[in-house]
Parts: C-alpha cells; sequence; structure tokens
C-alpha cells in the first residue's frame, strides 16, 4: 500500500501485493476444504426488497440503475422491493440461495464463500466500500445441533492460525444469555439493552448505563448489574460462576450459559489461547440468536473485529420450514491491508515466472518455446524473452521483473541456466533441470515484526 | 442448470456445479501462471467517464448509487462522468490500472485477471448480465513486439486445451490487413466497412453489399472485393496468396499480411488445428488496432464467440507516454454454462469431503475430532458426525451428501473405514490410511458426447 486509491475506497494491489492475498484466499480455502465445505458463489446484485427484509439496517446499499435505460428506472431504485442493488454482506444471499435451492442441497449443508462485497460507507483505515470476505456456514433443515456453533468456531481458529498474521482472539458471547440475563433483571426491550452494550468500547460504561436509564427506563441498579455482566471476560468456563455469582435466574440465560461454556470447553482445549468468552460482545442489530463472535488482532485492536458472526436461527424460513444456521465471516481485504501495511508478509518474488528463457538470436524464439515449454512440463513457470537483445540486457529484463533464472541456449544447442541472485551458471538439460522447492513456486511468508 | 436462475441473466450454480466451475479457474490460473502472467484484480466500479471515454460503445452499464443517499446522486449517474458504474469487461479497467501504476510495473507487463463483468443486456443462453471473464494481456511502455500477439494466441490454445469442453478453433484477423485493403480499393471509412462486414454472419453477403453501397457509397466493385476478402479463411499460411491473387496493393495491407502470417505460422506449428486465419472477423467497435481474435467450440458455433480479443496500441496512454498492449479474454461462464447444460463434464464426487467419522457415542465428539485431525493432516478432506445417530443413519448421511469414507471408532478404540460405494469395510489407523489418488480430492473430468 504504498499508493493511495485512486478511488477512495476502492482499493487495489499491485502484483506483489496480490501475491500475498492470494496467498491468504488459497490458505483460507484449503482449510474450509479440508473440513468438508462446499465453494459456492451467490450473485453479486440482489433486489433491495431481499437486502432490506429484515428491516432496518446500518449498512450503506449501492442501488443499480442501467445507464441506458431511457424509461428511468433510476427513481425505482429508492422505492421499488424489484430494484437491484450490490450485497453488503453473503449471509443474507447465502439464506436466500438456500431457501431457492434447498431441493438440490442435502442438510446441514456446508458451505464457504469467498466473494466481494460492496457498502457505501465513509471509507477509514481498515474500512473500505469494495470489500472481500470469506464466509463459512452450516445450514440446517428444521434444526440444527448446536456442536456446529463449537464446530465452526474451532475451523475459523485453525484458517486464522494457518494466515501469515499476529495472533488473534475469537471474542464469544452468546444471545440468550445475555437476554436471559436482562429479562432476568426486568429488562423486557432486550434489543435495546443489547444496542447501548455495544456502544460500550466507544463510548465507556458510564455514558452507557446513562443510555440505560434514560431511553429505556432501567434503574440504577439494572443498569450496574448488565453493566457487571458485560465486564466478565475470561479464558476459561469460569465465567459460568462469575455470571451465577451476579445472582440472576432466568431459563433462557441457564441456556445460553450451556451453549457457552460448551464452546470454551471444546475452544481451550483444542484452540488454546485463541478464544475468550466476553460478556461485552453485542454484535448491533443483525439477525443472531444465539452465539455471537467477533475477533481482534492482538495488538491491532483499533483496527475492529476481523472475523465475526453467529447464530441465526430466524434468517431463512420457506413457509413453515425453517432454516437455522451458524457461520463466521473473515475480513479478507481487512486483514491484507494490514499485512501490506504493516509489511507483516512478503512474497517471495514479484512475479510466478522461475525461469526467462533468453534469446541468442531473433529465430531462435522457436528452440526457446520448445524449453519452455519442456521446463512448465515440470510445473516450472516459464516465459520466453521476446527479441534477441544482448545477454546483459535479457539479464536485466529478468532482474527487473523479479525472476531468479535465465536459461541459455548456445548455437551448438549447449544449454546453461544462471542463478542471476548469486550469478552462479551451470550446464542444464530442459529435460531434468529443476530448481529447489523453495524456487519452484512463490513463497509467502510472514515476516516478524522488528 | 436443471434450474432456472431467479433472477434472470444472474445465474448460480449449485455446489457440485460450483466445482466444474473452480476447476475451469484452477486449471486457467495454473496454465496462466505456467506462462508467467501475474494475477491481478481491478475493483468492480469505474466512473462512468472511464467507462465511455473510447465514447460510443455497445455495452449496456449498470450505474450505482446509494440507497441512503438523501442528496440525491441518483440522477447524476447519466450525466456526472465522475459518478460509479461497474466495468462491462476487463480491459478497459486494466488500461486504467496500467497508467495510473506505471511507476510500479516492469514492462512488458504480463498480468492475467479472472473477475465477474455486468452488462444490462437482454440475457439469453449464452448471454448473461453477470459474468465472469479470464483475461491474458501484456502490455509494453512505448512499444510491444509483434511477437506478444503470437505468444498470447498460444498461451490461450494451450488454456483451452486443458479445459474439459469440445474441440474449439480461434478464428483470427488483423485489422491493418483489412483497412489496409479497403483503402487500396479505395473505401477509406474503414470503420464503416469493418461494421457492416461484422454482420456477415448475421445478415448474410448480399445485404452486407447493399450496406456498403448504400450507406457508405461503395461501388458493386467495392463491394465484391470486400466481400472476396471476407471469404477467405485458411488453415495455413496460403491466405496470403489468396489476398494478393485480389490485386489489391497497399502498405498497410502489406504489414497487416505479414503480421497475420507469422501467428498462423506458429500456431500450425506449436498449436495444429487450433488456428484459423478468418478473415471475416472484425470485432464490431472496440479498440483494437491489428490482430483480432475470435473463438468458437466447434459443434456449438451458435453459442458465439468462447474467447475474443486482439491488439491494441492506443488505449492507454499518460501523456506522450503510450502503453500498447495485446491481450485475449475467457468467457468463463459461457463456457461453464454450456458445460453444464450439456454434461460435458462431471465432478467425481459432489462435496470436497473424502471421509465422515462417525460417531458412536454423543461424548466421543472430541475423539472422532482427534482423528479428523490427522486424516488432515495428510490433506484427507474430513468431517465430523454432529450427533452419535444408528450407524445406519450416519452412513445415509454420508451418502445423501456424496461422501465415498465412513470412519468408525469403536468403544475399544479399534479403528476402521468403510467405502460406502463397495460396502468393503477395513481395519484402518488414522495415522497412516489414505484414500486413492483418485479419492483424495475432488476430481473434474470431461465427459465424452453420446
Amino acid at each position: 500500500m504504498a499508493r493511495t486509491a485512486s478511488l477512495s475506497g476502492f482499493p487495489e494491489w499491485l502484483p506483489e501485493e496480490r501475491l500475498v492475498e492470494q496467498h491468504v484466499l488459497d490458505t483460507l480455502r484449503r482449510t474450509f476444504e479440508l473440513h468438508g465445505f462446499s465453494s459456492i458463489e451467490t450473485r453479486a446484485v440482489e433486489t433491495v426488497g431481499q437486502l432490506l427484509r429484515k428491516g432496518e439496517i446500518d449498512k450503506e446499499v449501492y442501488g443499480l440503475s442501467r445507464l441506458q435505460d431511457d424509461e428511468g428506472d433510476e427513481g425505482k431504485a429508492k422505492h421499488d422491493p424489484h430494484a437491484l442493488a450490490l450485497h453488503f454482506d453473503l449471509t443474507v444471499p447465502f439464506a436466500r440461495y438456500v431457501v431457492e435451492n434447498a431441493g438440490y442441497l442435502a442438510f446441514p449443508f456446508r458451505r464457504y464463500q469467498i466473494q466481494k462485497v460492496w457498502r457505501g460507507e465513509r471509507p477509514q483505515e481498515g474500512r473500505a466500500r469494495e470489500f472481500t470476505q470469506a464466509d463459512i456456514d452450516v445450514v440446517g433443515d428444521g434444526e440444527l445441533p448446536f456442536r456446529y456453533d463449537v464446530e465452526i468456531a474451532l475451523v475459523i481458529a485453525e484458517a486464522l492460525g494457518a494466515l501469515p498474521i499476529p495472533d488473534f482472539r475469537l471474542r464469544i458471547n452468546n444471545r440468550k444469555l445475555a437476554e436471559g440475563f436482562y429479562r432476568g433483571i426486568g429488562l423486557d426491550d432486550t434489543a435495546g439493552v443489547l444496542r447501548s452494550i455495544d456502544k460500550l468500547e466507544k463510548i465507556g460504561p458510564d455514558k452507557v448505563a446513562e443510555l440505560l436509564k434514560t431511553e429505556l427506563g432501567a434503574t440504577d441498579d439494572q443498569a450496574q448489574a448488565a453493566l457487571k455482566l458485560a465486564g466478565i471476560r475470561t479464558e476459561d468456563t469460569s465465567f459460568v460462576a462469575q455470571v451465577r455469582s451476579l445472582g440472576v435466574s432466568n431459563e433462557l440465560l441457564e441456556e445460553g450459559l450451556d451453549e457457552l461454556e460448551q464452546v470454551i470447553e471444546a475452544a481451550v482445549k483444542r484452540a488454546p489461547g485463541k478464544v475468550v468468552a466476553d460478556l461485552s460482545i453485542a454484535r448491533g442489530l443483525d439477525y443472531y440468536t444465539g452465539t455471537v463472535v467477533e475477533t481482534v488482532l492482538v495488538g491491532h485492536e483499533q483496527l475492529g473485529s476481523i472475523c465475526s458472526g453467529g447464530r441465526y436461527d430466524a434468517l431463512a424460513s420457506k413457509g413453515n420450514r425453517k432454516f437455522p444456521g451458524v457461520g463466521l465471516s473473515i475480513g479478507v481485504t481487512r486483514l491484507v491491508s494490514r499485512i501490506l501495511s504493516h509489511n507483516l508478509a512478503k512474497a517471495s518474488r514479484s512475479v510466478p515466472t522461475a525461469v526467462l528463457v533468453a534469446l541468442n538470436a531473433d529465430d531462435t524464439w522457436g528452440e526457446a518455446q520448445d524449453v519452455a515449454t519442456q521446463l512448465r512440463g515440470r510445473g516450472i513457470a516459464t516465459e520466453v524473452a521476446a527479441k534477441a537483445e544482448k545477454f546483459g540486457k535479457q539479464i536485466k529484463f529478468a532482474d527487473r521483473r523479479g525472476i531468479p533464472f535465465v536459461w541459455f541456449t548456445d548455437d551448438d544447442g549447449k544449454h546453461q541456466v544462471k542463478d542471476i541472485r548469486s550469478g552462479v551458471q551451470v550446464d542444464a538439460d530442459p529435460a531434468t533441470w529443476t530448481p529447489s522447492d523453495e524456487d519452484l513456486y512463490v513463497q509467502v511468508t510472514g515476516v516478524s515484526p522488528e
């Protein structure tokens, strides 16, 4: 990110930066597929009615209109639920896809989805208008065992752990736990309480207490109890005892405590140090009904959550048929922006090419292509010079492009290959020569912070 | 494509169909990288001014406007060159990217770009409103040797040849050849002639002759000469003699003949049977200045071109600095739609998962995850059952999802794995067992036409 995007909020990478992004995407894909998640993509475009059907959302949506449409359906976008708009996340489109294709899917259906989404928000560090998300979800038909909440958290911890990023923490809470607790202390507008608690990191506990009292009519005791709950944060299941010590009893609260305990218990064992129970996590509006997750990069907390999501039991339905789901979404662009701006990882070279086949005369291009074909047959990325310039110039060309090896064939058909980093040049047979494993493909590796 | 898209022109694939698309995309990526092309992506969004700067285009563009924008910038989209719109191809955005980042790129710059594009056209078979293109281009700084025109055609022939699709033909022409010829016979509105010739397949030679006479004031002899040129089609370089026999002499014509001869000569040797010189290829409006290419699937000609492009010498410039380029674009969605609707290829299974680890009691989920972790460590995609249902039910679940193997661990810790296709069940060690190469990953293979 040496450069500034020419359109604010729409980042683009240079080729060597894109190699880092590709490494991130390939690593995520590989981890998700190893856990049996199928790839799908949904169209970038949804109807406005579909995007807004859960009522008010806090995402800025981009509407579409055909420039050459003389009927002027531009005005339509704001009012007509059939007008088209770009999706702002991958969960809402996925829920629509599941309902539409339910007859063709085997449930519980596990999928990953890696695509761009768009939000017309004010751009800032970590917040773009066009960005890539990588989601995994499991959706059931009618019911979905809670175990999948545990599994999704573990898969994401494994996926993030395989990336060249700093240490991270999944901060996990449960809406049933919070809602049950609020009800238990007599606060029935649980959505209102969650909205206030969600502001805790931004405005602090005093102002949240004020909000709870003025806007929701909470007493001082109720406000303090809600804040005490939100203050609980443990790396093991000791949050259960801490909540119980607050002396509130409610059935939904018990259900939530049990669910969150299951997640944390498994995580302590299977992803030690990566997961905390954090009872301040609320996740704003949105469609979550149980487990909720946000994720911070340790030392980069101000970047915001790099992976969020949770359990949604009512997002997708078809008549009486319900499709409860649980999923998490990784903010790929946010992560890659941070990797690049802080030099957290680097590609071993800037192009896929391992070998440039030099020309010693313009009419040897065909023979040079024959050499290249043999090398490519063994998976060695190879390009051929376009002109028979002086060898020094051809070597310089390779150097400028970041290609490590240059191949020479003399007039007698003798082959040599030069490692232009060391200057070492050796005889080589196009039918057998292979570079070291490190040089065969581009390697992307994490760089330790200085 | 058993199903109809819920939004006309916006196709979506089922998971097993997506596996075919992924195979196509992975194969293209691998071929492009083997030839040293770097991946880049550009933002989906360009300014209207950027998209339309080459003047009139025949593509229908989707403009963007923020639904929640109270200032009503919706009306802006039609008139303001700074308004935002979705790109309709990858060449125009790439040219903009090259100019913006020229200081950071090594020229000749080779890149591939695989992304979605949008056009608000009337949907029909082979023509969607949202679709994926896979482009390769080489762009020079100031000049670009003609040899890259040859190379690009060969790389595309190799890439298409690696896909599970029917035989194909690159139909190649050269604008210099055509324009020089028209000038040589006294028709100076060469763009007008090209536009008429472009309609040859749709309306036939008689109507094209009529157009040339009425719209461009051509004489009967001129019209017939233009049609004779367009009628030339050879699998080798004999088109040169055929053009010469028409007795027209013009410097630009000679240049075009020489260029096209170079492409065809190399193709006859390096991609035999895949390339023809076809002097009817015009490519409508667009920015091409030399080589032009369209590609048909043999037996599926009515599908339209599955890969098009050519040389553009004047698309990108920065002051006096010019960035001539040559590139081709594969219509991935058009190809994948055809593969799926005609059953030309199939995935060996419908999910990435190779093994389902069954549960014999609900509290053995942790041990089952341990088995799964060992298998995944060797690259075997594995999922774990969520509930300890009867084994028959768990096997049925695997069968329904298309998972070939089920893993059992009994109370004594004895492991067995069952191939549910053959029913064969054998003892197995989670530390060493591996399925056959065919079963390890999903295989996508072409299906011979019946």
